[in-house]
């Protein structure tokens, strides 16, 4: 793709200097939601969650929804130090319900990541430190995900100014628990699924980031994960190597050369069968990796090494995003501190996962490493205790970039940024995505307002302002371009 | 060799007989012994571990040892609590002075293993349980190796009730850091091979146990230990397996391949040149595994599995002491621990030794696993940064079992227990045996008292009083024919 593209542009202007014009007021707004840290890991902290929860309802109300609802979804489960300890409640809300427009459901999150000044921030994570020489926003939960949370209302509050009506029903869905797991979200997905998000048309969540720095993009893609682990048991306890070192099979032995039969040092995948599971990639999709702003000496920044399997570009970005990979994590059972001890593990347990893609069929997958790693500890002959199993899976996504949404969003992107977006996928998860497609039958879309250097889990998180208030026209700008559609 | 062999048997009955006469005042001294918490891995028994020492000066005062010497080690080195900590002394004492007998050097150690009733111990572990039913003595130190330090004691003041003369002359040297690395017992036994153990003509240590239950042994072998560890390093720091899987060289990847190319199933070593340095088992040393007392039953119980490599009792034997053995202990800076957690590590650090046996040179066998591991890594092409190391070694030990010291050891077990003992090696080492061998030059033997049930480290230590006693004997014995080779 080139840098622009031609299409017919909607009148946005007034909407996009509006937002130039409330950005002192857009700035006060996330710095009210940074001073409240929501740290959802953290059980002392959890009333400060709650207050969030509150703080956007009273935001919803100002600004006109309806139908305003805190769902409670009970009791944390264990491990807790508190038994009582109280789920935060999921915030929903609407804005306009006119059965005319589409309705466009956008979920973010109010909770955040711990942070301690002592970490090694600059200044205090919950004080939202404005530099104005950078033009950069810092705190906890700026760029995740409250920045974009407090986006979306933006977005109401310039249409409110302006007079304008929202050109789509708006149905926004905030939760408390993302940064610990998300407890209780699919339950209320599912829930709501026929009742509060009857007629939802389409789901937009602003919780990634772009790919770089400088150039806008739409993630139309994530890998799945299935994670295994293959156990190996031999002697009833952990013996020493001087007195059974030659008499006995060593669980360990088994283990490493089983392990060393999944994938070699290029990254291909030994396992028969995985990759002929893996979608072609078609002339179409292979043109978008062209004009994404990406080099190895990016990858090389961010992984601290020389160490890509690729020299190129396009291929590492296909191998990130749109192949399959295996890594092995570490084993557990085996001697793994310091120093040098002369241990025979009796239990060991080796974990790996697989990064899967289209069309890698999770089951199917289950089954093909089951037999060969099998396979392949039967050729071992040995007479320790076997299993291997799978611990979680999560399906791969991929929604198609040249619908209706994303055909919005690259409308607006370049109405905002004047450049077309990148249209990246993303090599982890984010399965909320995944849920809400699936109980809802309708399609997403991620569209991020930070940068790849915002640092969301990591000391001195920052939004800059241009990302802050750019981000709201692109995320108002999509509303209109896709209601239109 | 079979059951009973002939030799010109000495008049030892009076000798034996007083040592039964004596066997409550025997029993008496372990007691006390016993009773003296000597632990010296614990910093606050310290005073404790000293107390011992001084009740073995004692001891030997009384029964007429002459420049008895309580040798200071200085400051125990780091990592302690009390920096000022003194290391416990080494008593030396020496019965007899005659040029014209030879000398015989007794090592043994006064320290205990750390014990606790809550431990899981049937009766207080410090205090001595007789238990006059199955004629068993329990508490810490029983066996390992307060039995065998007062039974020497006890041979001298057998001799001393019979008016006998002692057939050698005896110096002895009693350590009280043995359970805690031995620390400063090398240098000593190096300072005073000129000096104190100057005319010493043989050492005989009393610290190791029968392989079973019901045969006595006499122990000519120990194998070595070679302990290496494999560097693999990418990455500046962990990352995300979502993010960076596929496309960069994973150090794990690495680090499984290499580990698998040392050992396979069958315990055999891949390291070309290995085998080739081990010396070709004799016709005469083949024979001596004949008649020993073991099964793959009595591997299995120990092991807890069935998990043996070999189905007969001579290979299990051989491949325990006589052919060496490389174990994989674990890795070092990969994820071990329970769960599922998607890292990528970024420095791996796989450990694993092997066990030496004759003619295996340390340092070639360096070369052979440095060599061999570089070609394999360098097969992967590989981006990662690479280095192989040697952690530590030791060297085996192996004696002439026909030798006058073990014949004449070999002939008191004879006259004891009425049995030949078997010729037995251990798997692990015995650092102190190899230092002995040569700051002294001499041969030494290892002449157990317990049995191979006596759970030295464990719970509810013991040690039979048939085997007290007639160890007792056994040593006396020993010295008897060892002074008339």
């Amino acid at each position: 793709m080139s840098t622009s593209t031609t299409y017919e542009k909607l009148p946005l202007q007034p909407l996009f200097d509006t937002i130039e014009e409330l950005k002192p007021k857009f700035i006060e707004r996330l710095q009210k939601a940074i001073s409240i840290p929501s740290v959802s890991s953290d059980e002392s902290l959890r009333p400060k969650v709650v207050e969030m929860a509150n703080f956007l309802v009273g935001e919803l109300k100002t600004l006109g929804f309806t139908d305003i609802q805190l769902k409670e979804l009970g009791t944390q489960p264990p491990p807790v130090q508190d038994t009582n300890l109280q789920l935060p409640p999921i915030v929903l809300g609407r804005f306009g319900n006119d059965p005319s427009k589409k309705t466009v459901l956008v979920y973010g999150h109010y909770d955040v990541q711990p942070a301690l000044k002592d970490d090694g921030w600059n200044t205090e994570p919950f004080t939202m430190h404005y530099d104005k020489e950078k033009e950069i926003l810092y705190g906890r939960g700026s760029t995740d995900d409250k920045g974009p949370v407090v986006g979306w209302l933006n977005v109401i509050e310039a249409h409110n100014k302006l007079g304008w009506e929202l050109p789509v029903n708006l149905v926004v869905c905030f939760e408390g628990m993302e940064e610990s797991g998300s407890l209780g979200l699919d339950e209320l997905v599912a829930k709501e699924a026929q009742n509060y998000f009857k007629k939802v048309d389409q789901v937009t969540i602003s919780d990634n980031y772009w790919l770089g720095t400088t150039k806008p993009v739409l993630t139309y893609g994530l890998r799945g994960c299935n994670y295994y682990q293959i156990i190996i048991e031999g002697p009833g306890a952990d013996l020493h190597s001087g007195i059974f070192g030659g008499i006995i099979a060593e669980p360990m032995t088994d283990l490493v050369k089983v392990m060393s039969t999944l994938v070699d040092g290029s990254g291909k995948i030994l396992i028969p069968g995985v990759s002929d599971m893996v979608a072609p990639v078609t002339d179409k999709e292979d043109q978008l990796y062209d004009s994404i702003d990406f080099s190895v000496e990016e990858l090389n920044a961010a992984s601290g090494s020389k160490t890509s399997l690729h020299d190129n570009k396009k291929d590492i970005l296909k191998h990130r995003w749109r192949f399959p990979s295996l890594s092995l994590h570490g084993i557990e059972g085996a001697f793994s501190g310091a120093g040098a001890k002369t241990v025979i593990p009796a239990k060991v347990i080796g974990k790996f996962s697989i990064r899967t893609v289209p069309d890698i069929e999770s089951k199917k997958l289950d089954e093909l490493v089951f037999q060969h790693i099998t396979s392949e500890f039967k050729k071992l002959n040995s007479p320790n205790k076997f299993k291997v199993e799978l611990i979680h899976d999560g399906n791969y996504w991929v929604s198609d970039p040249f619908n209706d949404s994303f055909t919005a969003a690259a409308k607006a992107t370049q109405d905002v940024w004047n450049v077309v977006p990148d249209f990246t996928r993303e090599g982890g998860s984010i399965p909320i995505t995944l849920t809400f497609e699936k109980e809802l039958g309708v399609d997403v879309l991620l569209l991020p307002m930070g940068r790849g250097d915002d640092g969301a889990h990591s000391i001195n998180e920052k939004l800059d302002v241009v990302n802050y208030i750019n981000g709201c026209k692109t995320l108002g700008g999509y509303l209109h371009y896709y209601g239109k559609a």
